[in-house]
């Protein structure tokens, strides 16, 4: 499939529809049915010890497959999360970027699946694993 | 089984574990393997047209299993999320409280279950459910 | 909202829709978006011990979110599981019936969510728990 | 790290272990960390129209998980699933077998995770997907 638009076109939508994010996230690079998203660490992600929180691991993962669904649906505004599976498996990085690679397992007229593996920037293990769905409402 | 913690206790050692949630969370019924906590939503909760976000939501989740599973094992700060499932199933009502009515329904040596449905505050009808597994350190 | 199929109709559609499965599951009580469903455990179910298999505890919890969609819905064959999550909490006794107690979440136009309770008949503590979302097929 | 044990010790201990999945699945390939198992699909895994059941996809997915962890830690029969997510994505080509590729992303000393795509055999585009959670009993 094409990809309908680029990690600029993306981060623009994004930094409109949801001002409340601006400067979290920044997109690495967008392909068909992929994406690589950073969560740019700060003070609010974090937790004792300098480890970042859960709620920011979900905020990334969920923002990935958004993105990804946009980049080959084109900017509509209004998809929704209706599911989500995650696994915490290693303790990240202390203030360290995560890291976000996304996959699209499914594009469908009405429900989206995608699968995300977050990293700490520069490890090889992942911290967490997560899949959501994302329903695509009607044009 | 008895409770080990009142929900003072539990918000005293909550503010003293994790100075970044000080004033989101607020306890407002502790028992046997069950509580109710309430997210305190304020401007950084929300989404465009006042609906709380996702991330929120599952902060809202995740601190209330975790809640419930040191108010029957006592004050210990190593219990870590190792899975989450959640369903989001309806819009929250903008500007509002969430409330996250939380059961365990397992508490083993080395893992417990808890459940949890969230409702805007007032509202029948949940706006999301969710199932946390967490990891109890051996001591 | 008014249930539209009782017991014996739920089970004569099962039947005729699913003939592969004549004979494993019982309806024992039909609500407003409730039900309570036996797996008639048979050799066929069993693990060495004379554990119920995981497999035949997920055709429960995903038989009791079907019937308990179409109870309220009436009689659509065509409805489909699209995601389920399962916690296996405790083991079963052994050569035992399981008891599904199921309640629906949410029934919209196009996804329903149920949750499931899973115990060996006559337990108080559950085996498993689990919740399932259905896609609905545009009449 | 180190296979311990080769897809016929695998299978020569699934069979001694669980007598009752005798000639259900087939171990295509064994790698660090990962496995490649087919569902060699029967009359009693189909659904009307031959399609497989969700059952039959549960449990390729859950003793996909099982094997690639007994691949690396050698033959304990004790492992059990504690968590399952599946997603369900594409309805299965009829009367075909599945194939689950498999990848284990964590092998902790009391939790596995591992995630498994399925396939019917000679499709592209993944029927389904799972995450599984493993607890592996003390020595």
């Amino acid at each position: 499939m094409t990809v309908k638009m680029t990690a600029e076109e993306l981060m623009e939508f994004l930094d409109g529809e949801f001002p409340q994010v601006n400067g979290e996230f920044a997109i690495e690079e967008v392909g068909d049915s992929r994406i690589r998203v950073r969560l740019l660490v700060a003070e609010r992600h974090l937790r004792p010890g300098g480890t970042v929180s859960g709620p920011s691991i979900f905020a990334l993962a969920d923002v990935s497959v958004y993105l990804a669904v946009l980049a080959m649906i084109g900017p509509q505004g209004l998809a929704v999360t209706t599911s989500c599976s995650l696994d915490f498996m290693r303790k990240p990085a202390a203030r360290t970027d995560l890291i976000a690679e996304c996959r699209l397992l499914k594009l469908g007229r009405v429900l989206a699946v995608g699968e995300v593996l977050v990293f700490s920037d520069g490890m090889q293990a992942p911290v967490a694993r997560a899949s959501l769905t994302y329903s695509i409402p009607p044009k």
